[in-house]
């Protein structure tokens, strides 16, 4: 994996900024080798575009990073979205303000969430693919459509919930239990669901963020062994693993797993910078365990969408979930925001306020 | 792996024989490495035990094998049954008769499947750990109690139905297609289930049998590849994959799957064997597609029993099953019947009639 710490990425920044005079866009330079560096992106600057008939123009002032980034710029087609080119706009979804409207359904000053791309404006006709939401009247702050209220939430509870068949005092163990998705599903496992979550993080300030999210245990996958912190911990094994990492955390869990215990593939974040690839030496563990690993994948669960968004909003009215969100300041920094994700850096869900903005503004 | 002809198990027994006259048994004399050789196993001869009150004398006829034999060998506790150490008598299940009861739910006369081990007489208390049923009265041999109407019969139902949650007109794959499970779950997933089952076998003679057994197409891994084949036979992708070997098939198989698609892991027979032990490459592609792979242990399935033999009974009297044995006649060959399973030498049910009575007999 090539490198480039985060200063590059400051540096690479310090002459840009944004303002409501044009359209400032982040675009695909070059396919990325590793992590993201400065020179696979592009800074460009049009026109606001005006809306034609049945288009709305939309002005963007939060944007969500999710590590499937990487992977649109490399144009691999992940996740169902259109495959990028050199020179196209990067995808990511973000929370956006209608501020112009030639569309039947969409009205001026409704708030939406949906896909923006890095970019500060955006004239859309609201197509499917595009998959827009209004953001609910619930009194939460709408900044939230990038993360809990959004399809990170989506994640978090469709993944626990619709795969991982959660029981009352299951042992389950999180790993990337302080990243957007896992910052969630470690709250809503022990405060909605009675599972003891074991988490797994990077470094003593993550390991103390999930302890107050939702974890009872902690463990500092950096600096501890998660096979003998496992065996300690829960020596009776373990009935849930929620799998935000892949690899080596993946090939510790099915170590341990409990007769009929249940896998969630999630995410593989440790995997998706490595070459070769990870090769998994003891899935044969699911059999002998007769345990169901169930692959998650958000979009085919679009349809609980208004459900799961009332049932995260109500939990976080009850104190049963505390949303975080990692924010960067300023659409500049995006690139940044980026790099940060695949460093580990980010606690909670990594975001962007394009304008600096105040997450609780909007 | 080390390998050893089956000549070499032909010599072995050439000096053997049972009568009624004493017990015969063959025990562990040392742990396999690799496939077994002759000088794993030990020839016993000891007197006939008589019961005391509780227990039964049971005269084995049939004897099923199981590539899990391997691993009693090698005295890694496999499948929840007591780890055996050299001189004990290596473990398998059989048909046979109450000869002797003192037992006041056991009958003399009654024919019964469980755990006989590698002997020609029991004594028994009949005890939950051995998994004892009576063989049913509908009309069929007694000898399917070691394949159809057996463990083998339950792994094929319940690793179908229970786990792979069919669906008419799934694309379905299933290697070791020719096998005990195999040629079980090929004639059920097609004709019951209303599957279209590509089947992999191993040679000419076993894709012909395939053919006439469920399979619509037949792939031979020992001349054809297995992935260019399953392109070209369903360009579409699988919905179900039923694998009963794992390793690169397995590998080859997740790279194809749908949206939603399900994997059945019952068995893994290429790997059990292997050292290195393989390293699947694609795991990620269970998250990618959402599959739930489903690990699959017959024994989780003991409480299906008479629902799933009435099951299979009505469908071998529909002809809707045809059950297959492989049988090798007389107890002294156990040791080549079970080299013959890891050679892949046999076409379904490997099973050997102690005594060499007809299948038919019982």
């Amino acid at each position: 994996m090539n490198s480039a710490p985060l200063e590059v990425f400051t540096a690479f920044a310090a002459d840009k900024w944004i303002d409501d005079e044009a359209n400032y866009q982040w675009r695909v330079a070059a396919r990325p080798v590793g992590n993201v560096v400065p020179t696979d992106f592009t800074w460009s600057v049009t026109d606001i575009p005006q809306p034609s008939e049945g288009e709305v123009l939309l002005k963007t002032h939060y944007l969500g990073l999710a590590p499937v980034m990487r992977f649109y710029m490399q144009g691999t087609g992940a996740a169902r979205e259109a495959v990028l080119q050199p020179g196209d706009v990067i995808h990511g979804r973000g929370v956006a303000q209608v501020i112009k409207s030639r569309h039947p359904d969409w009205h001026e000053g409704e708030i939406v969430q949906g896909q923006m791309g890095w970019q500060t404006y955006k004239l859309s006709k609201m197509t499917e693919q595009e998959k827009f939401f209004r953001m609910p009247q619930n009194g939460l702050p709408a900044a939230l459509g990038t993360g809990a209220l959004g399809m990170t939430g989506l994640s978090a509870h469709a993944g626990l919930f619709a795969c991982g068949d959660p029981k009352e005092g299951d042992q389950m163990v999180l790993s990337g239990a302080a990243g957007g998705v896992g910052s969630i599903v470690s709250q809503i496992a022990a405060n909605v669901a009675g599972c003891n979550v074991i988490g797994i993080a990077g470094g003593p300030e993550k390991c103390r963020f999930i302890l107050d999210h939702g974890c009872s245990q902690a463990i500092d996958y950096k600096s501890e062994d998660i096979g003998s912190n496992l065996d300690e911990r829960c020596p009776q094994g373990i009935d849930l693993y929620f799998d935000n990492v892949g690899g080596e955390t993946l090939e510790a869990c099915l170590e341990r797993l409990r007769l009929g215990s249940r896998v969630v593939l999630c995410g593989s974040i440790s995997e998706y910078t490595r070459d070769p690839p990870f090769k998994l030496s003891n899935y044969t563990r699911v059999r002998a365990t007769e345990t169901r690993m169930q692959g998650f994948f958000v979009y085919n669960h679009l349809h609980r969408w208004h459900k799961v968004m009332d049932e995260l909003a109500g939990w976080i009215h009850e104190g049963k979930l505390q949303p975080i969100q990692d924010v960067e300041q300023g659409f500049q920094h995006m690139p940044r925001a980026l790099a940060n994700l695949y460093y580990g850096g980010n606690v909670g869900k990594q975001c962007c306020s394009v304008r600096g903005e105040p997450t609780e503004w909007l």
